[in-house]
């Protein structure tokens, strides 16, 4: 047993159990032994070292074959209830004690998982920066100069430096994505609905998804089917009856998509856009067609997401919280979310009519392709950069991510390669509602070539 | 051939083409002499007698058997385009000259109908009244004491009185089905987006339907079918592909709800009370089985639309015009619609969250039954009584209409008998989306038993 490697993804680590490398006791010693030693800022809270390794024992009575995640080390973002933690989305002041775990959760552990804790965030999931947290900045794994993405920036960390096997997140703008891109890892957001929220605390409820960060397609998709299952209790939550049984085509038939070359967006960053016309030749080698759309509708439903009156659905979570403790709340997500009150329920009606427009017009577009391919941001950010133009540098991070939800879409971000600062080029492979197995054969498709595989 | 009769239904004047016992020509001038001497308030325009001889002419080159409304006289009311007449939408200084007709209008023009003209309408379908109209109050065509009902009242009394054989209202709180109901008419309700709305100013742009108003049902289901269809300019069109192919189960398989004693409101008016309990008599002699059910999450959804968000969705379509001409607005109308400022849009998004976590509720209940059936409206008023109380009697209106469109459900109303003072007592098929069918088929049973077949 060797307590300095990291801990590797779920499939590795199922494999190594059956070939009795090792134990799930002994990968939780390793676990917190790392932890010991983190200066990441990746965690919020963590459980007691002997409450887990008592959930690990336990497994020693359990065939692996009976627990699909059997002994894996899993964390979740601190938006996201477990009973025995407290919540905090990201804001100490706002913190609560949940009577019970969220459903997802649940269903992980029941699969055999091993939580370890809760995981650091841009408040209240407002933020694709990974800074906005008063538990201090998440760095990016590769170069720590660099932002790490957000919101779901502790999950993405915890995940990268090999704490635990998995992660949960949640994704309204990019949450999911964004962080998932930078620091070398997959991030499957989700058809709307399929992960239940309940016992979440969404940045838009109507909106959010719980996603999941984790090393390749294949970790990815085993923990989104097993989180996955309609739940009464969450109104929002849809039958995915269908979304993991049908069988996918084979990937050289299928027709994919990608931005027009004017409607592409690097920031002057070079190397971002010889990245993707990289991805853009491997796709014209590997699949049926490639085809360059209009990307203005996309735009357009992103520009509603912020500029539009979904800030103002922040307001019915947190609103009333934030005109109580303003004091408590970080600066830049106070600004975002009160800016929500200057929208009247007629412009809300106004965007849902608009936006009702846009998710026709881009359904005409997927008769056309089967996916979408972007890259999930445009370009990298230091942490110094990000600090001096917050805004900005937000709406650019969501510019190719901010629209999936809005337009009822599903998508994963794929590293394929990595910049030279160290920070990792990733691609999202975006398709309609419930082409979840699609869209992961895809990228699975482009992570392949990016491992040499 | 006789001017003094009036005009039948679909399926009865189709029959007398048939049979050769009259021309379109010959009904279109029995029309124009009722037209002449009608004094219902029920039309704001109607077309040349010439041109609409002229269709009735070119029909005489045409097999009947290759139109399905081959003939047919109809009015649309005056929210609908038709490209020959203004739209009023109930307001004179409101008025304006579409370029085209709506598709929905087109289409009935296509399978060989007779437009004859626009019907009043409560401004702006602002109401379940039938007062609210610069043009006149629609008198109920059994008694003029009584409310016509609305805001389709112009084309329920049309069809009533014999002046066209079926119209188009359309329906956001009930106000294709309360006029239906007072005035001895079928009133289908079809599902949300399987009619197009371009071309109709709606009450509210995401609930309202284009409804039909016809003496049977197999009348009003034929309209629905030929008026139906995907139409990519409408934002909220959905493709019912499958509503009109499917076998609708024998009826007496079929479980009905009912509302709990408790939850029925009859506002005093044992007459009606003594309908309904005839109609649940009914009822269970013809179906597998008749449940009470819990009515309280209809009647929260229906408190949502009147008191609540919604009507700032009104806002969107003619708030600026409200603003710009307060004078020239009914001024209940504008009441009710300014009210709508109220709202600020994280009061919409609460409202949303609420009304998704109904909808939830509501498919609960409709897994154990195939059918809800309530009065469509729960008692008579005089014209002088509403105008006492405009605003309370037309929340009394919508009690059993109001939560239709928002929980995103079908319906059909009935006329079941008649009070003594005339109108007819009304009952409401209400079904899931979709189930257009069913509910149609259920509704032809009870309105069979009322014709005494």
């Amino acid at each position: 047993m060797t307590f300095d490697t990291t801990i590797p993804g779920v499939s590795e680590l199922l494999e190594r159990y059956k070939r009795n490398e090792t134990t799930p006791k002994e990968v939780v010693q390793q676990v917190y032994y790392q932890l010991a030693t983190e200066d990441t800022n990746a965690w919020i809270a963590t459980r007691d070292k002997a409450d887990v390794l008592d959930e690990a024992e336990a497994l020693a009575s359990v065939s692996i074959d009976e627990k699909p995640l059997y002994g894996i080390p899993f964390a979740v973002k601190d938006n996201i209830d477990y009973s025995e933690l407290p919540t905090s989305a990201g804001c100490p002041a706002y913190t609560y004690k949940p009577d019970e775990s969220a459903p997802v959760v649940e269903k992980l552990l029941d699969a055999g998982a091993l939580l370890i804790g809760k995981t650091n965030m841009d408040q209240f999931a407002t933020g694709l920066v990974g800074t906005r947290s008063p538990y201090g900045v998440c760095k990016n794994v590769f170069n720590s100069d660099f932002i790490s993405g957000g919101s779901s920036s502790g999950s993405a960390v915890a995940v990268a430096t090999g704490h635990v096997s998995f992660a949960l997140g949640t994704d309204t703008a990019g949450s999911g994505r964004v962080p998932a891109a930078l620091n070398g890892l997959i991030g499957l957001k989700p058809t709307r609905g399929v992960l239940s929220n309940s016992g979440v605390v969404p940045g838009c409820a109507s909106l959010s998804c719980v996603s999941v960060l984790a090393h390749t397609i294949d970790d990815a998709v085993r923990v989104e089917q097993i989180a996955a299952g309609y739940d009464q209790t969450d109104q929002y939550s849809r039958h995915s009856k269908g979304t993991f049984e049908s069988t996918t085509p084979a990937v050289e038939t299928l027709r994919i998509g990608v931005p027009a070359e004017d409607d592409l967006e690097f920031y002057q960053n070079k190397e971002a856009k010889q990245q993707f016309e990289s991805v853009v030749d491997d796709l014209t080698a590997s699949f049926s067609s490639v085809e360059r759309i209009d990307f203005s509708i996309f735009e357009e439903a992103s520009d509603l997401l912020y500029n539009g009156p979904w800030v103002a659905e922040r307001l019915t979570n947190v609103g009333e919280f934030i005109k109580e403790h303003p004091d408590d709340i970080d600066i830049t997500v106070r600004g975002i979310i009160r800016d929500g009150e200057m929208y009247s329920a007629s412009d809300a009606f106004d965007a849902f009519h608009r936006l009702e427009r846009l998710r026709k017009d881009a359904a005409v577009i997927f008769e056309d392709i089967d996916a979408l391919v972007v890259p999930t941001i445009g370009t990298i950010y230091t942490i110094e950069g990000e600090q001096l133009h917050p805004l900005e540098i937000n709406s650019e991070l969501g510019y190719y991510t901010n629209f999936v939800n809005l337009l009822d879409l599903s998508a994963v971000s794929v590293p394929t390669g990595k910049y030279t600062a160290g920070p990792t080029f990733s691609v999202s492979v975006i398709g309609e509602a419930f082409d979840d197995l699609q869209i992961a054969s895809i990228g699975d498709t482009l992570h392949d070539r990016e491992l040499g595989k």
